[in-house]
């Protein structure tokens, strides 16, 4: 694969023109009141997981998530540090992925962190292992895939509801007792990544933002230079409702990850791949960009392509914990 | 495109063991009654449609489906003719195609037959121009996609929704004064064919039963041979969840053709692509021998793919029913 | 399908170097004099089309083309307006389409028009329902496929012969008893959209030019760019012949949409898909920003592929005609 | 690429059934008849090529082909023999291809035999460095392609063209002086091949027929399990004129390798390959296996695909004429 | 993708004909006598791993190999068990893949076994993290990749030395005081799993052999029917040194897992995919059903590429260990 | 295939930075110091070549090569001119391509000079006909392919092998009794351009440079825009190595042909393809244009592939030499 998109230099200083509504944080706002007035009632349920691993300890975990509906994710920490407050950090998924079995993502647990990896409702019948979570919600005529589903209003909007997951988690996070509040990162790759931006622009005082190869970003540039799908299921939704341009645009620009970016300020540890035939490395950039963060990364791999740095990453993503308190 | 499945000898005598569930009838009996009971007080609408064109009557036509939803259709039929009852056709649309705009099937009207489109609730968004029905239920984990959406049981499935949404059509068609009840046959292509043969069978006196390249027939047969989706949305569900085979392939039997088509007693003719990389030949000829009906016949295309005989097929399907009482 | 070609503000400006020949229209003039000579005793045919619609008339065209040499075309339209001079849609075809079977494009007749769908002599054998016309003319080595059948001498080129049947089929339908002859416009998609602009530029009182996705214009810059057949022919051809480019470019600049369009003063309403990957958009915009027309107009469908706009295009094309008369 | 078609030991013994006309001895004695009493008068040209090469002597043949047309060819011999008969090798090309440019192919002269290769009517110009000879006959619709032009009837196809040319190319060879009349034989690759065998099969005492991964041999079976061109042409041509299967294999009966090779008595070394995805080795088996010939050899290349044995089977070639008498 | 080789109940009876040579045992007892003595005096070096895991320990392990060359393992382990006699696990990697970084494998070690991953020599650059082992041989023209690299003789052959690789680094493990040596399992997928039946058919008295979607098995059947690298390597070496076919298969016969299964004697757990295209399945059922084993299973993947079961499969293997006294 | 690079204009100006390292010219020198010390002893064998050609003198010429191990040519000449010191052309081959059979390669012999054809160490199992030369070095850990293979060193890169190698046969080559030693030209196509320009770069009396769409030529460019291997396999060595890039970039500088290039004083003819997706235009223009001759020329192809000009190109390679003293 070569090069997938504007040469590095260019990237460096892309600043697409992304629509932002005049009532995006107000949106926002009332999205997560209303799901946090549902969701207070419900206990964030934690059991052990069925695994044969011993070196850790992994839980399933249970939270209200969009609307009070029960979202899961595995918890995966050190043995034997149960009076501490750990440093954390949440973790979101890739496209079409589920949390998968417990003890398939034991990095961070093994180096000393508490890791809580979401479950995002609906998908995880793509590759891995499978999820757990549903979602509950139909909608109008729509792409296979999760992209278009409810493009007519950002308030029927898959991601608005997966968003608000990934905040309500943060909420639960913070309050159980092995976490550090103070120092919850998130992280996730690609799709993942996106989650990550949402959730850092939501909630401000994430101690660190971690996306990888991030996703849902610049969604107008990204229906139009990616070679493939997810983005491209926008391009063929529009490809059939060619009337819907506008209302697709609109309702992405309260999804795009690059309003989201513009709001974080905590530290920001950004990854990008130049051979990225998934995710145009100009989406990335193009939040990456706009950070409101003072403290701002970014690890270019410039002959990788959709996988991103990998462990390579990883590694770089605990020594910025690291250096910043872990 | 070579052959893509058996030879044409073995095909004619292709019956693979596809399980059938006890409580199959009860199942589909208490799903019809069920969606009858709540769509009783909803009116049939028919609104004019939004259409240069003034050589047909096109009406935009909203019936109760399942659950009593408000599903849409196109019905179009000759000007001038409105004091008779009318033979009729019912076609189902193709896999995530919608029922598009008014005016882009009017063959069997142009004919002399009152034609009703359906529109497949959630769909609609893959090719063509469009669709209007949501489908207001969400799901568990599923591959993108309607195969695999309520997998975990027949009573979640997606199919459950449309073939009822397609027994109900011809609920509310038969009722229509323009239409002659003891002649309504039903028709579609691919997946519009598998919804056919769904209807077929659940209402016993159709006139007739036209599926053409019938998808949706042996699913275990299918998911294993066919060459791409939406067969293969099934093995990739699979290859994640390995543990669900058992469930999926109960939840599909109370979905597959085949079952359906050994009720089906109305006249039939079928029609299969010997090259079909979409839609395997054996499971079409799974159902069309296992048909009930004692006046069946299909047509094979021997280097066609899944385009099947398109206009060739459809001057046989009216000359078909023109000697059967059109 | 990403963007296939250049954004679109460069593209509105877009307007290569085509080469045009001194003797163009002396070229064209000898070219229909000699066929219009050629053909004067034949008389138009009229049979009625085997088909069982009954909603329209459709007859069985056969007319002198290039040569005299018969072509076949379907005529369509309303029933019971026999007296009246209608306005008139001529439609061209597709690459390697025919015109099918009757009944298979009656849009434009239920929407009051007389359509007349020409075949497209000696193809008709790759997608479709087949065609009729027989293109009686050998050539020298050449790809498979049209584009380089006669690449030698334009007199020799497959295009001429067909852009002659074009403006032959307009003489032919404009002294029809049911035509307004000054209500007589051209349209076609793709290889129908290029002979519609050849039409329209060599029959200056035409009606109206309505070409879809128009190929055939900015040979040089299509067989640079497109990224399939069959532009494409022509690099492959000039790939073995290495010593023909100056006699292919030459043949071609008698044959380009360019120079046609330059030529025309009917309005003019265009389409262009910018995921094209067959006619790139900029070869469409080099003939669109050629055009002579005072009254012109393009629709942009910015995430369509080859596809185009179809019935939403259709619906614009009627609606402009309206506007100017219809 | 893995094997393409039945394991060898069924290959062996595949004989498929194939049509044969009762008049097919009489359609080729009345066609080469005519085209004979056609190029009575032609004198066969002998031009020396524009070539640096001075090691051979290389000659532009030009002789009256079908229906007296001139055909090119290239005759290449060694330099200072001119005194003798030597043995000679007559080749023809494969599919698209031209006789390219003197000097291209040199083996056979090198080794002591005038060599002999065809121009292929109307080719030339898909891969290579071209061709000279034109076919001037149009068509009926056909596919882009050779295989289906003329279609309709024997009388009109293509390869009736062909094969007639290759059978005169023998008679004005043998009439070299030069050569050793006795000692003529065919060869050629693919399409080159098949000609070689309807040559074999027309001109009984021909030396040898040396015909590798012959094309153009169990038609039916060819469009079945072929995955390329030029075999899937007739398939795609038959999936458009659904109604034309009976007519088009009826015209390729007068065609098929299999009926040359029942009537070839001389005798014959044949290769195929099993992992060739152009032409399936049961279609080259077919034929073998019908040779009429006492004295036949096929030698099998398993894991080759259509390139076949190339030099190693040129080796061969040279060892099986030196044993008859080179 | 569909299935990909012979129905499931064939593949449970097939038995191909694998040659085995006369003196298979003797070349590999004299190989590894000679590897055993080159590396008698060298030490297993242990050195702490550079990772930020702290919930495991991890070393960075050195063993003399073929030859007594130095070949790289991570050794991952539980930690404060050091006293402890511990159930182990050596795990051989897939194709092109290197042992990449510490802290990438570390299931084994959480379920408290010590896990040993050893870098396969030369390889390592086609995905993941990379290696850290050369392989100081060249070898003669061979395809690009490892299959055909010293294909021209047993003895210099690339599996001979990584197979020798994974029986030395079996003789190194089994002495470390943290492992019980009668408690000694070998895994891996795919190549992996073809090395681990080589080192199980060496080391009769290893505990457990548990190759998932095992390659390098059946290697004749794999280059006819694979329909990927790296078997296909081999089909095309073949297709190239067309005369090298015998010596190709005899060297193969040295290191065909079917020889070494049926050498093996532990309980043996397979895993095999039925919709891989990389290892036909047939391979594997090729060296299962050969086994010495009285003791042993297979993981049958019905809808699963070359991924097979991934942790569903990992699972079964814990549960095989532990009821077998892990 | 569209164009794959910049505009032609654009290409005849591209000069990108490549790097220089300070001791390129004492690391070659050195090298071919070393080398020819070492096969200083050895003898040039010429062994009649096993054919059946008679019309040219073929023999199988051995020559030490890189540390003076043994490498093998085709050496092909005219009969009769044992007494004349003849013009000479030198050739290199084709990434994976063998010297192949004896009599594959002979249009220069035909033209009346000596040609001979270097066997590529360790390739000739990818196409054609095979090699006979091994490369007996291994490497660390490497992509499948060539471009890697010691890439941690420039002393232990393949290609310093190949480069030697060349240069040892000019040195071969002009102590030949029939060769004219100040008429000794270099060719070759893609890598063997790219070895042409080496061998000409080094040796700087050379009396021509022919490359023909020339390969080996500015690797970071080459490997960002190619769109195929093998200047892919760096990108992929470099997508798993990812902290190996300025090694790797540093290694390939002391191999990359513009620095040959700059030191080529010889007349040079040189081609380039625009739509070869192999080997970018623009990485062979990097060469060219830093070419320090001062007879340079190059030909361009529109339309073709990685194929360009063949014979085209080689009337005017042997043009060239005649105008400058054949």
């Amino acid at each position: 694969m070569p090069l997938t998109d504007l040469p590095l230099e260019a990237l460096r200083e892309f600043r697409p023109d992304v629509r932002e509504p005049a009532d995006f944080d107000a949106f926002w706002e009332k999205t997560l009141a209303e799901s946090r007035a549902a969701g207070a009632g419900a206990a964030v349920l934690r059991e052990p997981a069925d695994t044969p691993i011993t070196g850790l300890v992994i839980e399933d975990l249970t939270f209200p998530g969009f609307d009070g509906e029960p979202v899961k994710a595995w918890l995966t920490r050190p043995v034997g540090r149960e009076g501490e407050h750990l440093p954390t950090v949440v973790e979101y998924n890739g496209y079409n992925g589920g949390r998968g079995l417990p003890g398939e993502r034991v990095g961070w647990a093994l180096a000393g962190f508490v890791h809580v990896f979401m479950d995002t409702r609906g998908q995880g019948s793509g590759w891995g292992s499978g999820g757990d979570t549903p979602d509950p919600y139909g909608s109008g005529p729509a792409q296979a895939g999760w992209m278009t589903r409810g493009v007519d209003d950002p308030a029927h909007h898959y991601y608005r509801r997966v968003y608000t997951d990934a905040v309500r988690l943060l909420d639960a996070v913070r309050a159980l007792p092995e976490v550090d509040p103070a120092r919850v990162a998130v992280t996730g790759g690609s799709q993942g990544g996106g989650i990550a931006i949402a959730a850092a622009g939501l909630v401000p005082d994430v101690w660190a933002a971690l996306p990888d190869v991030a996703f849902l970003c610049a969604w107008e540039r990204g229906l139009q230079v990616a070679m493939s799908d997810p983005f491209q299921e926008l391009a063929r939704y529009l490809a059939v409702h060619r009337d819907q341009r506008e209302t697709l645009l609109t309702t992405a620009s309260y999804l795009d990850g690059v309003n989201f970016a513009k709001r974080i300020t905590a530290p920001a540890l950004f990854s990008v791949a130049l051979m990225d035939a998934v995710v145009p490395p100009s989406t990335t950039f193009a939040a990456f960009n706009a950070l409101g963060s003072a403290d701002k990364h970014i690890e270019v791999y410039p002959e990788n392509g959709h996988e991103g740095g990998q462990t390579y990453q990883w590694l770089k993503q605990v020594e910025f914990l690291k250096a910043r308190g872990a």
